[in-house]
């Protein structure tokens, strides 16, 4: 008998047949006397609905109200999952954020989870019930219903299993693992059996958008076992565990990431003096936006380039808080590009190995790739390039360190 | 300046231009002064389209699941209508039932409000904003979510009124207020510029259907003055209040109200011992059916037939408990007939005027028309008739009893 958190995100009860599917695979862990926590999202396509709704009302909504109508997705879904297991003769009861509890701070849209009082879950599973949790929502100090961003029900359900200290927590998803690359831009992508949490933590803030990587940091501060597996097919799926597998052949390189969600900022002309780059990335920071490459170039004027990157979405309330600051620091101009992309290797392996970092270099620049960002990290090496040749860099890039199929 | 509740139907927050149209009307109430709380249904068509999910899933889903789901549909309204309040620069806040809060007991699908805590809302409208409240929904004393049952949003609304001592609760809907009878059964129904609290509860309860009649009932228990208007057009509405107006000329009957949804259950052969009706009629009760009229004769053997009718709905229910308890009596056998429908009179004029039942009797013998069942009260007479027949005697008895536009 395990005590297992699955979730199950939106594409995996997107309809009624889907949620059946799922309450049928439920009943099994139940039958084979596992105690069981489900995490749900909305189902596929409502939480664009809510917003179409809300967008037609108000192109700014206050986000207080945007967290009510968006968690009504999730509250949906509770409901209906718990339903379909009365019908297979499985008790379950549905939990919204607030009924939890999970307690989160006030930054609405993207709330931070402060605690968990599961009380009232353990009770129900002492029971033999099933607890159906609502994912993605919280309730703060006050009552008022918050929600913790895109990808949160994976964090929601993380959060849970820590919590209970559960054995496992699987995230149920439209893919059945974690791969050395996006298997639709590279055919020969492989599945990837097990993965650090360092390493997730790469290959998820870098876009692989398997899992979101709050969720994968929950998961490795409070070590709870973490494994993404398919709802659609059977299959083991990948493990993120503590350590690597001791593995002789393991390769240096464990996968390659990308995200095209970035865009470019630079404050160009800045004086060099110190402090420069707190006073841009800090008011940025200060806005919930976050910030990812930064590079800074001193030029021979003595005047400095602050260049970095952000998502896409953010980079228009970035460019108007940037300027306010260029014009205070007398810098000369704020400049951005919306057409970069980043390519990253990822590898614990590459702790130990020198030469990655220039093959890489090597590999782009036999293909005619021109490299716009470079950064480092122990486990990490990623560059921005100009985002209509993401899809030759990573093939070029997972063939080169090799990763593909027919290679391995 | 006055406190004002307002509660909109589904039709009337049925689209985003509707909910608009209600952002409109309530800043003119906020612009000249009012202090503004604003009860809203579900948009129309999104408890269908819930309860479609739902049954696909589990045809007979736990109430307590039902009540998780069907709560989303006033919660997405809130958040829209606050959004569309909040781009007109009106400060607005919307309330779960769970927030406001709206105590209940634990009857899922059909609660009662036990009592309200409008501390939240009174703190809000003190500061100038409007409270947008989920109708229809409230909270357990374990913090389950209730539902009021059907019309429930407008029991809310008293309710807020009442707690509140509001100056008056509006009812805003898709008729312009209260008839005669119904307009679409009868084309010279005339509007009601003003109709006694009893009278509208005969009305309510007899199928009027433009109020629930739990919500007249606690305005009348409160003296919370309702007044039932058209979100689509300008008019006063019609006024329920406390004492007729002292009118000369009003009509002994106000209106004629009937009721297509009702069923007759009949036990027929029961020994004739005292406690009879109580024991067929107290189980059905017990399982939270309403029973409407009750009839009881004795025949020539010493047997009686118990007759009572409830909703359409409730029909096999009620059929299956009376089955179990005419077994037990010994009675000979259970029929049931859903073909009926009830036509009242009602009148507050009724009490001082004698003559009024056989006029209504004769009126009906003149077309042709089969009584089946009688009940009377001090303000209303209600006959049973097949169903067939119920629009010719609506028509006939409101030409018969002076209601068309043409006479009055």
């Amino acid at each position: 008998m395990a005590l297992i958190v699955q979730k199950y995100g939106g594409t995996s009860v997107g309809t009624v047949e889907r949620i059946s599917a799922v309450a049928d695979r439920v009943k099994r862990y139940v039958d084979q006397g596992d105690q069981v926590v489900v995490v749900v999202s909305a189902m596929s396509g409502e939480t664009n609905r809510l917003l179409a709704l809300s967008s037609a009302i108000n192109d700014q909504p206050p986000s207080r109200e945007l967290d009510v109508l968006l968690s009504t997705g999730e509250q949906v879904t509770i409901a209906l999952l718990s339903m379909a297991l009365s019908t297979r003769q499985v008790p379950a009861r549905s939990y919204l954020g607030s009924q939890v509890k999970i307690l989160t701070d006030q930054s609405h849209t993207k709330a931070r989870i402060k605690a968990i009082d599961s009380e009232p879950v353990l009770a129900d599973l002492a029971m033999g019930h099933v607890a159906v949790v609502a994912g993605f929502q919280g309730v703060d100090e006050q009552g008022n219903i918050t929600t913790l961003g895109r990808g949160g029900s994976d964090t929601t359900a993380v959060a849970i299993a820590a919590a209970l200290n559960a054995d496992e927590c699987q995230i149920y998803t439209d893919v059945d693992g974690v791969y050395t690359t996006d298997p639709r831009v590279v055919d020969g992508a492989t599945l990837l059996a097990s993965i650090t949490f360092e390493e997730m933590l790469e290959m998820a803030s870098l876009g692989s958008k398997v899992l979101q990587i709050r969720a994968v940091e929950f998961a490795g501060k409070y070590q709870v076992p973490l494994r993404v597996l398919s709802s659609f097919e059977e299959g083991e799926g990948t493990l993120i565990s503590i350590e690597k597998n001791a593995d002789m052949e393991a390769p240096l390189v464990s996968g390659i990431a990308f995200n095209r969600d970035e865009a470019r900022l630079v404050v160009r002309g800045v004086p060099d003096t110190p402090g420069v780059a707190y006073k841009v990335i800090g008011p940025v920071s200060d806005a919930n936006i976050e910030v990812d490459v930064i590079v800074q170039n001193v030029a021979a004027d003595g005047t400095t380039d602050l260049t970095f990157t952000v998502h896409r979405n953010d980079i228009q309330k970035s460019k108007t808080i940037a300027e306010v600051v260029a014009s205070e620091l007398n810098a000369r101009d704020v400049a951005i590009d919306e057409n970069i992309c980043k390519v990253s290797l990822v590898g614990v392996g590459m702790r130990s190995h020198a030469g990655i970092a220039s093959q890489m270099f090597k590999t782009l620049a036999d293909v005619g790739i021109n490299i716009e960002l470079i950064t480092t990290s122990e486990i990490k090496i990623s560059v921005v390039i100009e985002e209509k040749f993401m899809e030759l860099a990573v093939r070029s890039l997972h063939s080169a360190f090799g990763l593909d199929a027919e290679a391995s």
